[in-house]
């Protein structure tokens, strides 16, 4: 399956006149090799050319990870004195004559430190983006990588209600946050969370980026739940909002506003489509509610092997969505102070507009 | 607390000739100004330029937490277009004047991404590395983070406990290591945990970066966790390794020997000591009884609000240790397809001499 994805990087390479593709670890060289490896201060590095072998710059103590991959890397291992690396950068560079050639690099991913190694072992090479290929190869997923996200999302669902018993007004939201993560691996969640979940009560519902405080959940708040799971390294990313008893009526008013806004970002995908017009579709519920200017972010995101990955479903994309494209619809209203209400859910692009892999209720729920 | 922080930059920024310093989030902003923000597709950057107000280029969702931050910092926003990104990096280049300066930056942190946005706004900026200036502020723990690592250590070590009536014969790694993470969070780790904990049996455990597969433990087999918890953002790493029954006489013969090194590594750091003599301390005893191709790392690692920070326990290391400097001793032994003992314990430097904030019993215990 890897070799087959790595063969896929040569047309689009030569379309954008790239001679070599640099990977540090992260999700692109798991989705090309299988090979996972922390992103450390030990330089990573593979270096694909097509038509020449593959090489790989890592630590000893990885050869045999290395070793036990199905792509036949040529190695090139360094031991633990960092005065050592650049040599191994030098040979593995000159293994693949990378000087005076155009080099793809993922920006978001690849760090200043590789690329000094690179660039002191290629010094005429010049560095580009090749995140447009990678995001084209990984965007439209094949079925089992949809069908590891419908896990994730079912994990993501089972998780959230086996947690629900035990949120009520007194309970913290780190409290609350702990329990969560507990049931997410309880229900079959990978050892590593795609992110700590969102538990954010009363006026910190109102922040979009939240981190669970100590402040208990009081009677009339919003309690907003942003959480997900992974399942195979494909990920889940929920969001839903309830209320601790009765919440004033412009908070359950919202409420109504997000949650028709969700569903018209939910209804509006299909192949072919802008990803920006999936923005507009909810972002129009919201201001036509008077809300526009309290809906302050994109409606959404990419989602796979990454939390956050193409395609970005703000107002001004062009990209046309297409079968297999996973992404989030989320729209939000947040009245600073008050309270915030947020529906997200997890969507796919089929071959006649698109569906929710998430189910879960998405009405204001009063605990 | 993180204002002083900031101002304790300037000194040895002016020694170095850096103009300025660039951050973009992780441990070094949360350290110098409280601010936890997510690394993603967002740039998300600092500037500190001495004498001058420093600037933080944001997306516009994240006002609330940055005007929420004890640092008067220049905010430069930006909405979800990347199209427009790029201006509020030049605004607030222009506003620290960063062109033609001399600029610091962490090359293990910083992505190409932030860099190429840098590059653009202020084409004639020199980016240096400034990761010796920020270890220099980082390495030597102040009271309070002493305490925190002090905690991190004794949750990570009630959370093994907690985990251990649960591991036997025919347990798989996965299993045992959800059983570890749960227990992790309920003695009180912070949500996300420092690493995966690492559960690695039998051949597995000859792999000092394996990866919890769903091989079921088996009698004879060596068990290597390694584990760690984080507690207000500062973690523990710890290492023990169990027989499952009774195992080989060779292998429980490497265990001695291990644990022979990690104690002479426990008791080599004191102030003035070079870094790299704790590892020849412990490198010493395994070389003695045979084994020295088989211990294939360098002995530790610094440890704080990273799980790998400065100072790097490997023998070249001419680094002198300092009162507060908190590292890993880890001396382990790997027999290709048989099995691997390491011991692993949290050290810090004192006055006279250093310690061990961990004390779980480093015999073979037989599970």
């Amino acid at each position: 399956m890897a070799v087959e994805r790595i063969s896929r990087l040569s047309q689009p390479m030569q379309a954008a006149g790239l001679d070599a593709l640099v990977l540090n670890p992260g999700p692109s060289m798991v989705y090309l090799t299988g090979l996972h490896f922390h992103l450390s201060e030990r330089p990573y590095v593979m270096i694909v050319c097509p038509g020449k072998e593959p090489v790989l710059i890592l630590p000893e103590l990885e050869l045999i990870k290395a070793k036990a991959c199905l792509i036949p890397f040529k190695l090139f291992a360094y031991g633990d004195n960092p005065a050592t690396w650049g040599t191994a950068f030098k040979q593995a560079c000159a293994e693949v004559s990378l000087d005076h050639k155009k080099v793809g690099v993922e920006p978001n991913q690849l760090r200043v430190m590789e690329l000094r190694y690179l660039e002191s072992a290629a010094s005429h090479a010049r560095f580009e983006s090749a995140s447009a290929i990678l995001a084209s190869l990984r965007m439209a997923k094949d079925p089992a990588e949809l069908a590891a996200m419908g896990k994730a999302v079912d994990v993501a669902q089972r998780g959230l209600k086996a947690t629900l018993p035990s949120i009520r007004a007194g309970v913290t939201e780190r409290e609350a946050a702990a329990e969560l993560t507990l049931q997410l691996l309880r229900a079959g969640c990978d050892s590593s969370l795609p992110f700590a979940p969102i538990v954010a009560g009363g006026p910190n519902s109102a922040n979009p980026h939240a981190v669970p405080t100590d402040r208990p959940l009081a009677e009339g708040d919003l309690l907003v739940i942003d959480w997900g799971a992974s399942v195979d390294g494909y990920f889940s990313d929920l969001t839903r909002t309830f209320g601790i008893g009765k919440v004033e009526p412009e908070l359950a008013t919202i409420a109504q506003v997000v949650l028709a806004a969700n569903t018209a970002g939910r209804a509006a995908g299909h192949p072919g489509l802008a990803a920006g017009q999936v923005d507009r579709a909810a972002r129009e519920v919201i201001t036509r509610a008077g809300y526009g200017v309290y809906f302050t972010h994109r409606v959404g995101h990419g989602l796979g092997m990454e939390g956050h990955e193409d395609p970005y479903m703000f107002g001004e994309n062009e990209m046309p969505l297409a079968v297999g494209m996973t992404y989030t619809v989320e729209p939000g209203i947040y009245l600073p102070g008050r309270g915030g209400v947020r529906i997200e859910d997890d969507v796919y692009v089929t071959a006649d507009g698109s569906a929710s892999f998430s189910n879960y209720p998405r009405e204001l729920a009063i605990l």
